[in-house]
């Protein structure tokens, strides 16, 4: 056991914090003064594609894909300190093509695709030329259990044949974003668990229908944004089925794990952005008479926000560690668990950060009150924490029954 | 002591809960409909206007004024309940001429208002013709030690000259917004309490110019909306000064009595309306094989939400009841606790909602997300919770201090 | 609705409060000295028998019962706040006969007791002759779901026999303590909340043996106590069944509402004492150059406790008003709320006065620690806090599933 | 950076985990038992040297001193996970010779000690004949600002002469317990931190007098205990002095790392045994026609459970190899971080675990109760957890300050 990134770490870390000061904090603002005010879903601010320009001349792309035919190599663990740096900003891991859901979806590609799904959405998708969607959650159900889930795929000859309604398919309102993964039920009579499949959608398919962006807290998170999506009898070749029907399960656990390794280190890095800016303002404002500062309860505030990101960093890079020595499964516990510690920890964080920068805080003045809009949504999205601590308890209680039973047998 | 409402009361709370099924909820989405996308601070919607003179119609205007000569002659504590049901709706308050801030306003002309002030700018508040607006919050200096407040207010002749910045001057950016009182320094070398002075300044005087309009967490809030304003030698005529030059403070002082409960009643009102939004939704959504509302966790939310609202209400109208019986300065230490309960207790309820809807609940397909965020100000506005609770701590403290030297004079 | 006390009620507080300051505090440690170090549960500090007297002369005896041909003839809401004083000193209930499970023990004799019963039993209790205790909790079930109950109580012939071993028998270690009311099976074949009954069980009954008192976080609180008694074929005549076979649940409901509120104003006088316990200990330690009482994280837990305790005192006044009112059936949603709100918000403030006051408060040298354990008890006994939230909940459900029958009726 | 332990570790867990099964759990009781009733301080139960005797010779003694001269050589990242084996049992660390304060006062005099005291002292002391204590809190100051503290030590001719009073000196109760290091003043004009010395004092020493065993929460800690002890003109040798005149301080921060990573550790072993505990019995319990362990609020609090020793053992353990690395004073804010985290962490586990057990877990039935009055008394020994949270924050605020600094440099 110990307790120190490696050198390969540490040297990323240095190129990687160097181009955040260098070129993502100075341009937050432009970013956002660049968004389209009258259309905001209509084109990406420009500096996007200039900085992603230099992210790549920086050899600081795509370091998320583990597999080195494509990516930089890394394993989870190393790459999860990075991912941390680059949560410091929302408009970050865009900038280096480590954006959700497009990691994911390249992940799944890399991992489940034919040949042509690589060559058609793939290559493009790692080349940060296109954007993608990802179309699982439904506003009729409880999709917190993924059984619920309802559209249908249905094969019809050559072609599947999709119908349904999904929202929260994020990312859908950017001009750029092409393609959509879409998730369905494809065979209501097979076990439970082999109901689902997942399928490539082109957005621009007829039939394919984005009724409306949805707001968070306020926030369109435009141009990506969240998109309410209709799929009226889109028919697409059947040859975009991804890894075969009824395995859409199988290809969503395999999604999972990196996939809330690098949400939870991005929360990380916004804790630790907004600590950041709450010791910088309690050290420069006063009130009664003394430096915000030197408030004790301030001072409780910035010393759990040290403890709680402490913590939740090292079982996330636990997490990481065992997904690469033990795999996915062995580390379902702990994947599990930092799905709930994260963004809990930073939402205590951020709160506290707004509440010490006052009115400013709840503005756009500082990035805390999206911030915390964002992981607010993080409790919920891959379900929600009640359906995660449930999960863990099991693991648990589980263990305890194992090791009954073992004592049983020894007798 | 007794705990039920007066048959009066009763009768008020029975026709604004029928006004508001009648016309409030059902006109929600009609409202945000009509707000002009294009331009959201240039118009009201209409329905407002519509619904303002249903109201008077019906008599439920002006509710909160307790002076019969203008009001309905209700008292804090008969005030409250009514209160508690406009709360369940963002738009509501207007509707009944009883939003913040010209309830506030409304009663320090009321109190301390000239007959040429009354009648230029309570008439019109009065009637609904107008809107006002508090311009007390600076960007500059930590607001919540009030005596940090820098904007000058120096007299010229037989004007005032103002000159600062303020934020947060919540309303201004409503097109029917005539009028704000301004708090500011006039005399630097007064003793600390003294220094300030408030006056009324119509925005359309040369000098006042609105800088921008201030989310809160993506809100616009529009029409109303959060200016940050700025007034350069902007001249008023002497007699806008209110009260008398350095009197700034007891016009606060006044002011925030029932400014708090009718802030804390509407925040209790929103709870009760999530605590409803979140107990539905649970009765009819199923995960994991049964009603969410069977869930054990789901369960206790809904106990500690309703264990919370009865406390904090029971908290607040004590409060009220103090006011209207031993008045503001003995109610204080009460008045400062509810404005510390009563966000906080409606947070973490809606908050509970929220999760339990899932994703719908951060969307505005649900009131939750925006009252969320309208709540989370109140933990800031007027002082942060940490400088109420320092001020309760302090009248505990002396409590102690007093008993203990009515001790010792009795021995 | 109005919030102050009758003059009946502050009469009597001023005059509980004067023989408080008189004879209850000064005689604590008295009474700590005087229990038997040998043999804690031998024989009872003589003191406690001398301030019986002195309350008995004083008028302050049996306050607790409702009726006025036994008792003061207060109702809940007028001998509540007189319980909360009493509640300031673990021995003081007993000083003015109003210590459990006597007061439950005497209620229930009042309202379903025989004329003999009254005569054998109920008479020496207020006369403070005899003690009594309460046999319901079993050692190898869940209590908490009371339909668990195992012990056994068959006819046979004129007599009832009596099987079971029960712990947690409040009271049985004091040699004063001369009768049990037992709760037990008498028809397993009845329906649900008809097979329990109660009896009054003699301790010196053959076949009763208190096997051992049970410390709680390492009190023994002797000579009170808590027995694990086992009742083996232990014969009693018919007429000591309480009200009739299958009704002991009957008793259970009557006697708990009056017992909640009991509880819980005592342990809010406990909280008020913590609270002043802390404040006077930080008025006059130093740390890191100032008073622990100017240090901000104090500040907090005091301003929190006030808050608690003046919430949690409304809704306990409220229950208790609306048992008077309405009814216990009526008032079971508030009489749920108290039980939950109460020991958690006492514990909370109890905990931060140890902590404020260091290894001092862990020790004997002050009530907290002791208090902490008792009321850490409560949390448990009637059902541990889970169960109370859950039924509050369902009541919560229930409201808006009749709210929506009758929205479906009116169509 | 990796998360596995060592095979050596693994190696002694196992034998270590052996041993506790072997002879820990099963003689807990008899433990207890053998404790005297009539004269709990008076000696040791026989157990216990029979059980050291064993662990000797299975060579799992000393395992906590670093240095190989003495110990088992063990670095303080390879011992942790031991010592939390350790803590599971409250009565396991004696048996192992690896008690505080033992260990501490074993390491004082390993670092300081001349051969004259490791001779007489440090050697009997590893062979488990004595045992020893600590004297430093003092009743009539704000221990937790160690610059309080008043007991003198005055040099005289050959000789020191000590006087003050002194409180929870723990272990002084054990007829075994031979000597104390004292810390006290002996130059009040020196600097702030140079006043204070440490001195060795053998308690038979004339003028040492134990005036009282202090309780913890209803336990007196037998034979252990915690001792009030008055040092009344006490005379020792010089040579008794430690390390040199107003050296206390440094000596004081020397020992304090290694001594909370064990605090912490067994504060983590005690927890897990909690969760244990509260697993086998939830899973052994019905209620409301369901086992315990299917409800929601319980898996929450088993989900809860493991994330939060997940995150301590971590946390603790990087703290470790900070202090193995880079020294205990670059890991300071670790060391600080661990003191407030994990004696939080297990209280809440074991209070959810006693709620889970009902009344049986407020008794001795299990180790609950008294594992939360130990671990309680862990939030104030060494300072309250909001020194160290002060401290932590003065850490994380110098930080920027640093990175100001630099920033400001760079330009």
């Amino acid at each position: 056991m110990h307790f120190d990134y490696s050198d390969k770490v540490k040297h990323y870390q240095k190129r990687l914090t160097q181009f955040m000061d260098d070129y993502i904090y100075p341009n937050e603002q432009t970013y956002v003064n660049e968004i389209n005010k009258e259309n905001p879903f209509s084109e990406t601010p420009p500096i996007m594609e200039e900085l992603k320009q230099k992210a790549k001349e920086a050899g600081l792309w795509n370091l998320f894909l583990p597999e080195s035919e494509y990516g930089a190599g890394l394993t989870n663990l190393e790459y999860a300190p990075l991912c941390e740096i680059m949560g410091r900003s929302s408009m970050a891991p865009e900038v280096f093509n480590c954006a959700a859901p497009d990691t994911g979806n390249m992940e799944v590609l890399v991992r489940y695709g034919t040949e042509e799904q690589k060559k058609l959405w793939l290559e493009p998708l790692l080349h940060g030329d296109i954007r993608s969607c990802f179309s699982m959650t439904e506003p009729d159900v409880a999709s917190s259990d993924a059984t619920n889930i309802r559209a249908s795929i249905t094969r019809d000859g050559d072609e599947y044949v999709i119908n349904g309604t999904k929202w929260w398919s994020s990312g859908a309102g950017d001009p750029r974003c092409k393609i959509a993964i879409v998730m369905g039920k494809n065979d209501e009579h097979a076990e439970k668990h082999k109901q689902q499949s997942m399928i490539l959608v082109p957005l621009e398919t007829p039939g394919v229908t984005i009724k409306r962006m949805l707001p968070v807290f306020g926030y369109d998170h435009a141009p990506h944004g969240h998109g309410e999506i209709v799929y009226n009898n889109v028919r697409v070749p059947a040859g975009n089925m991804l890894l075969g029907e009824g395995r859409g399960f199988e290809i969503a656990q395999g999604r999972l794990g990196p996939g809330r390794i690098h949400h939870c280190m991005r929360t990380i890095g916004a804790a630790e952005r907004a600590l950041q800016i709450l010791c910088e303002r309690v050290t420069n404002r006063e009130a009664f008479g003394k430096k915000l500062a030197e408030q004790g309860v301030i001072q409780e505030w910035i010393a759990d926000a040290r403890i709680d990101i402490e913590q939740a960093r090292l079982l996330t890079l636990k997490a990481a560690y065992m997904m690469d020595t033990v795999g996915n499964k062995e580390a379902k516990a702990e994947i599990a668990m930092i799905k709930v510690v994260a963004p809990n920890m930073a939402l205590r964080i951020i709160d506290h950060a707004i509440q010490a920068l006052g009115a400013a805080g709840v503005s756009d003045d500082f990035p805390l009150a999206s911030s915390w809009a964002n992981i607010r949504t993080l409790r919920l999205a891959d379900g929600p924490d009640e359906v995660h601590r449930r999960a863990i308890a099991k693991y648990e209680l589980q263990k305890y029954r194992k090791h009954w039973r073992e004592k049983e047998h020894a007798r």
